[in-house]
């Protein structure tokens, strides 16, 4: 025996979501039947509806069902500084971390060239005449601290360095909080190299 | 900076699902909106349909979109053995085990007077007349070895007596492949309560 073919379906379309496996999507599907049906309802229509109107913000990229985004509407961010990220998420976590008052370019991904994906797929065209047309003097390139992230932000600084922009980079080293013991050797070797002058007062 | 008005909405639907919280539902409206545009769709659609469609089945009560579920419509069920269980996941893990090849009646839950769960509530009404047309012989009380699940058992027991039908109930003891020193108190002076002759043949 299995559940009817209908309660099937909804456990098989549960599996589209990250991290959810058959006993999960079955957990989901049983609860919403049995417990949350308005729930359930309601999170239909707002898919449905977010899936419909979400899309790039035309400046920046970020996800957003308005033309421009919250953040590049604001005439409070200083837009000669400007971060490059990977995606919606990383912006969210530096803008949740603080301190930084710029704008924001979302890649939506990197460069990846084994899986077809070339500067146009990740908006560098509309990086450059956004750099073209703003003021911007720095660009952040926050891209992930892994190879794909590394190369991407080479190939950007290259593309654009007749613009006049200072580039700079996340700084390497080993994370706040964290035990010496438990960081990886790449990290470590990285954060020793890279040691600061020590100011004891 | 949070994200835009639909993607937090989004979010927010996403918390209805058990064992999900906010970090999850970020990356579970992340990841529909920026790879599985598709899949979510499909799961707006098919949520919708089954919160729609699917009700309980007219005679055993479990979740279904037809009149009668596949089970109660098999000519190969005996309808002599019926177990009654809490929820349509038990019915499914008890098919799973195989052997059982009787009926079910699926109750929705356990009585619980302190949350005004009485016995109309989980269909025993229903349950009686079911009992009191078909040619019953046992009704295997399936309910979960809680206090809860115990006393709903009883309860149907002393309801359905005058029917002259055999009740049982899954026995007791240590779970199969466990270790022994990993059983808890309860369930370990129970097993040995309800110790078995060896047949060392």
């Amino acid at each position: 025996m299995r559940f009817s073919p209908l309660v099937e379906q909804l456990m098989d379309a549960f599996r589209v979501l990250p991290g959810v496996g058959p006993k999960t999507a079955q957990r989901m599907a049983m609860h919403v039947l049995e417990r949350e049906r308005e729930g359930g309802q309601r999170l239909s229509a707002t898919l449905a509806e977010a899936i419909e109107a979400v899309g790039y913000c035309q400046r920046c990229r970020t996800l957003t069902e308005a033309e421009l985004c919250a953040l590049c509407q604001s005439p409070r961010r200083d837009e000669t500084l400007l971060c490059v990220v990977e995606s919606p998420a990383d912006q969210l976590a530096i803008e949740e971390a603080g301190g930084f008052r710029g704008r924001y370019f979302v890649l939506h991904g990197h460069l990846s060239p084994i899986d077809g994906i070339g500067p146009e797929a990740i908006g560098l065209e509309q990086l450059e005449s956004l750099v073209a047309q703003a003021h911007v003097h720095e660009i952040v390139l926050a891209t992930n601290p892994t190879v794909e992230g590394e190369a991407t932000a080479h190939y950007i600084a290259t593309q654009l360095a007749a613009y006049g922009v200072t580039f700079s980079r996340l700084a390497y080293g080993v994370p706040m909080g964290g035990e010496l013991e438990y960081v990886d050797g790449g990290t470590l070797s990285r954060a020793f190299n890279g040691r600061l002058p020590f100011a004891s007062e």
